[in-house]
C-alpha cells in the first residue's frame, strides 16, 4: 500500500533535515577545523546542499502532497497536525523565492560579508556601501515576495523566518515599555554602583587548557552531555551540530578567563535546548527548535538568569579558585558577582551588560525596519546610527567601526534577526520565574550545583515541545502569561537595585 | 541559449561531486571528532547524501543527456571527451543497481560490520557468519547486475569499481609472477638477515606531541600543503577530505614512534596525489583520482620507495635524534634503515613488510574471487584461509582473530579491493624508477630532503592527469612499460639482497 500524503511528506522533510544537518556540520568544521585553503570549495559544497534542500521543498510534488495532506488533517494526531503546519510554513517560505533570487542572495551576502571583513577594522563604511546597497535591494525583494505569500508586511516576513509568529506590533509594544523604563532605571543603577565597593578583576595568566577544564566542569554541572557533544575553539563562539551531537565553541583570552567562561555557559544553554528537543520527532520540522528568540531565551536563561546570579557564583567561586590555584579579594563570590553584573553604557553590543543591551537592539530594530520599509536610504545609516546611540545611551562612536559596522548581521544578510536577542532576554526571565514557582527545589538546587530540577522543568515545558506551538502559545502554556517585559523588569530591579 | 548536453552533464556531475565531498568530510569527522552518541544520526545523514547522489546519477534525464552528449563527442576537446567517458562509467555503475539493492547493501554492510567489531576480538567467526553470508549474497547480486551492464564477469565488475580497467586476467599474470618469485627470494632475505647486525629498537617514551611535531616537519619536507590540509588522530589512519582540503590521520604509540611516523608519510603520499589532481577539473569525474591502485601507488611510492630508503633515512635520522633528544646505536641511520626494512613472515597483513605483503594479498584475492564466483561456501572460509596461509607463508593463525577476521574489508562490503594494494606496490616501483631515470636530480634531492624534483615529475605524469586515462595507459605513458612485476622485483632485490 502506498504511504499517505502525510507520510510521504515526512520522508521528504526527513531528507531535507538530514541534508541540513550535514550542512550544519560543514559550517561547524569551517569555523573550527578547516584550513584556510578549503574556504572556496566549502562555500560550493554548502551552496550545493542548500540547492538540494530548496529543490525538494519547491518540487511541485511537495506542493501537491501538502494540499492532499491538509485535506486529511483531521485524521492526524496533534503532533502530526503541528508537524504539517510547520511543513506548510517551511514550504511557503521556500516557494516564495525562486531559485534565481536564492542564488543571487547567497552570492550577494557572501560578497558583502567579504568586503565588510575589511571595512570594519578600517572603519570605512563607504567601502562596503555599494555591496550593502545591492544586498539590501535583494533582501527587500525577498521580503516582499515572502510577505505576499504569507499575507504579511515585508519586515514581518523577515521576522517570521527567525521566530515564526512574532510580529512588529508585538515587538513595538514591549520595546516601548523597555524604552520608557530603562533610562531612569539605568540612572538609578549607575548611582548605586558609585557607592558600591570597587570591582577587583582577577589578575594573572589563565592558561587556555585550565580555562577549558573549568569550562568542561561547569558544562557538566549544568547538564551538558559529552556523549552527544563537544567543546572547541572558534573566533566567534556559537552552538552548532544536531540534537544528538551538539557542538559549542569558545575562544580563550589568557589574560581574562571570565568572558570565555560565561560564554561557554551561554552556549551550554543553547546546547541543552537542542539536546532536549523531542526525540520522537528527530528530523521532522515539529522536532526542530521553535525559533531564534526561544533559542536565545534558553542561552540567556542559563547565562543571565542563572549563572550570573549570586547563588550560582557562590557555588562556582571555589571551583574557579581551585582551577587556577588562586585566592584573595578578587576571587570572593561577592566580588565575582559584582564583576559579572557590572553595568556600563558602551558602544559595542556584544560587550553590553544586561541593562543596556536592549538599547543596542532597539536601535538596530528601528534602523533595519526603516531600511526595509524604504523610509531611509542606506547611505544615511552612519548618521542615523550615531544619532540613535546618542539618544538611547548618550554615547557616540568616533568611527563606524564602533558604530554601524560592528555587527556582521546586516552584511551577511540576516535582516530581522536583532529583535530575537531582547525577546529572548524577556522570555528567559518569564521562563525562569515560572520554573522557580513551579518547583521550589530549583533555586536551592542551583545554589549547590544541582541543575536536575531546573532541567526537568525546561525539558517538559520548553525543550521537549520542539516547534509544536508558536512561541507566544508556548510561553503562555509554560508561564501562564504572554510576552511582556514586566517579569524582566522585576528581575533587573531585584538584581541591580537590591543586589539579589 | 540552452547549455549543450555535455555542459548540462558537467553541472549535474559537479553537484554529485560536491555532495560526495560533503560526505567525505562527514566521514572524516566521524573518525576524528564525532562524540559516540552522534553515530546513529551520522549514518542517516550519510545515507541521505548518498541517496541524493544516486538519484541524480540515475535520473532518466541524466541517461538522455549522456546519450545526446555522446553523439556530439567529436566536438569535445580531449579532456572533455575523457570526462564524458568517466561520466558514462559512473552512470553505468550507478544505474546497474536499483535503489532497493543500494539500500539493502548499505544496511547489510553496516550490520555485518557492527557484528564483526565484536566477533574479531573474540575470534568468533560463527558469530558473524550469518551477517557475512547475507552481505555476500547482496554483493554477488550487485556484482552480477553491474557485470551485465558492463559486459564483465561479476568479480571483474567489482574490481572495476575500485580501479577502472583492471581485470582478473592481468592480475593473475602478475600475481603468478610474484608467487613464483617470492618464496625463494624470501628464503634468501631471511638467510642474509641472520648474518646482519641485530636491529636495535629505539627505546623510551615518545610523547604524542613530539611525535606529532616530527610528523608535521617531515610532511612539510615531502611537500604537504598545510594551507590545504590537516593532520589529526584516528583509530585507523586514513587520508580523506578533498583536493583543496586534504586531511590525513595517524595514531600515536608513546612506546614506539616508528610506526606512526612511517604511517604519516604513507598518508602524505595519498594526500599529495589528491592535492595534485588537475585544478581545472575540480568537481568533474575526470578530475578525480584514477582509482585505488594508483592511489596506493602514490602512498607506497612515498612510504616504501622513498622514505624507507637508506638515502632518506640518512637525511631523517638526525631529525629524529633532535626531536626526541636521543642518541646512541639505535638512532644511527644504518640501524634505522635496517629496522624500517626488516623482513619477517607474520599473520597480520597491516604489520607485514614489503616482501611478505603480496602473499597476504594473493591469499585474499583468491578467496574472494572463489566466494564471488560461487566456487566456495562462505562457511568454509576459516579452513581455506588457514590452508592458504600455510602454503603461502608457512604460518597458521591459532584463532580466526589473526586469520580471516583480521581485516574489515569483507565485513563492510569492500569486495574486490584487496588486489589494489599489491598493484599499487608494483606501480609505485615502476613510477619511481621512471621518475629517477627522467630526472637525475630526484635521487640526490631526496637524500637532502628536497622533494621538489620528484614532486614535479609526479605532478606532471601522475597527479595532474586525474582520471584522463585508464591506469594501464597512464602507466605506459609515464614509464614506457605496462604493469608487470619486473621493476618491483628488481627493487626488492636491490634493497633486501644488496642493502641499497
Amino acid at each position: 500500500m502506498r504511504d499517505t500524503p502525510y507520510k510521504q511528506l515526512e520522508a521528504r522533510f526527513n531528507r531535507v533535515s538530514l541534508i541540513s544537518q550535514a550542512r550544519g556540520f560543514l559550517h561547524w568544521d569551517q569555523s573550527t577545523m578547516m584550513p584556510p585553503g578549503g574556504a572556496e570549495s566549502r562555500a560550493e559544497q554548502l551552496a550545493a546542499l542548500q540547492a538540494v534542500e530548496h529543490g525538494i521543498l519547491t518540487d511541485p510534488r511537495t506542493a501537491d502532497l501538502i494540499a492532499e495532506a491538509r485535506e486529511g488533517k483531521a485524521d492526524l494526531d496533534p503532533w502530526q497536525q503541528a508537524n504539517l503546519e510547520e511543513m506548510t510554513r517551511l514550504w511557503t517560505h521556500a516557494s516564495a523565492l525562486d531559485e534565481k533570487l536564492v542564488t543571487q542572495l547567497s552570492r550577494a551576502a557572501s560578497e558583502c560579508e567579504m568586503v565588510w571583513r575589511k571595512a570594519r577594522p578600517a572603519g570605512d563604511f563607504p567601502m562596503v556601501l555599494p555591496r550593502l546597497r545591492r544586498l539590501l535591494e535583494l533582501i527587500r525583494q525577498a521580503a516582499e515576495a515572502t510577505g505576499e505569500h504569507l499575507g504579511l508586511d515585508p519586515y514581518d516576513a523577515l521576522l517570521d523566518a527567525y521566530e515564526p509568529g512574532v510580529r512588529t506590533a508585538g515587538i513595538d509594544a514591549v520595546f516601548a515599555d523597555l524604552e520608557a523604563f530603562l533610562p531612569g532605571f539605568l540612572a538609578q543603577v549607575m548611582e548605586r554602583q558609585k557607592t558600591a565597593p570597587a570591582v577587583v578583576r582577577p589578575e594573572g595568566t589563565f592558561p587556555a587548557e585550565t580555562q577549558r577544564a573549568l569550562g568542561l566542569k561547569l558544562m557538566e554541572t549544568v547538564g551538558f552531555d559529552f556523549d552527544h557533544g563537544r567543546l572547541d575553539i572558534s573566533l566567534h563562539p556559537f552552538c552548532g551540530g544536531t540534537p544528538d551531537d551538539v557542538r559549542i565553541t569558545t575562544r580563550y583570552n589568557e589574560a581574562d578567563f571570565t568572558s570565555s567562561l560565561i560564554g561557554v555557559l551561554h552556549e551550554t544553554g543553547h546546547a541543552l535546548y537542542d539536546r532536549g528537543l523531542p526525540k520522537m520527532w528527530r528530523g521532522q520540522p515539529v522536532g526542530d527548535a521553535r525559533g531564534m528568540a526561544v533559542h536565545e531565551s534558553q542561552s540567556l536563561l542559563i547565562e543571565m538568569q542563572v549563572c550570573r546570579s549570586r547563588a550560582f557564583l557562590e557555588f562556582a567561586a571555589p571551583l574557579m579558585r581551585e582551577a587556577f590555584g588562586a585566592s584573595g579579594p578578587a576571587w570572593e563570590a561577592d566580588n565575582l558577582y559584582r564583576l559579572y553584573t557590572w553595568v556600563e553604557p558602551g558602544l559595542i553590543r556584544v560587550n553590553a551588560d544586561e541593562v543596556t543591551y536592549p538599547a543596542h537592539v532597539i536601535l538596530r530594530y528601528r534602523l533595519e525596519k526603516q531600511l526595509i520599509e524604504g523610509g531611509m536610504e542606506v547611505g544615511d545609516l552612519p548618521e542615523a546610527w550615531n544619532e540613535g546611540m546618542k539618544a538611547l545611551l548618550g554615547t557616540v562612536p568616533t568611527t563606524d567601526a564602533g558604530g554601524c559596522l560592528q555587527d556582521i548581521h546586516w552584511y551577511d544578510g540576516a535582516w530581522g534577526y536583532f529583535p530575537t536577542y531582547t525577546l529572548g532576554a524577556i522570555m528567559a526571565a518569564q521562563f525562569f520565574d515560572a520554573a522557580k514557582q513551579a518547583d521550589a527545589a530549583i533555586g536551592p538546587g542551583i545554589a549547590k550545583g544541582d541543575f536536575a530540577p531546573l532541567m526537568a522543568w525546561l525539558r517538559q515545558n520548553v525543550h521537549g515541545q520542539g516547534s509544536r506551538f508558536p512561541s507566544g502559545d508556548l510561553l503562555v502554556q509554560a508561564t501562564g502569561r504572554p510576552l511582556d517585559a514586566e517579569v524582566f523588569k522585576a528581575h533587573l530591579s531585584r538584581r541591580y537595585l537590591e543586589g539579589e
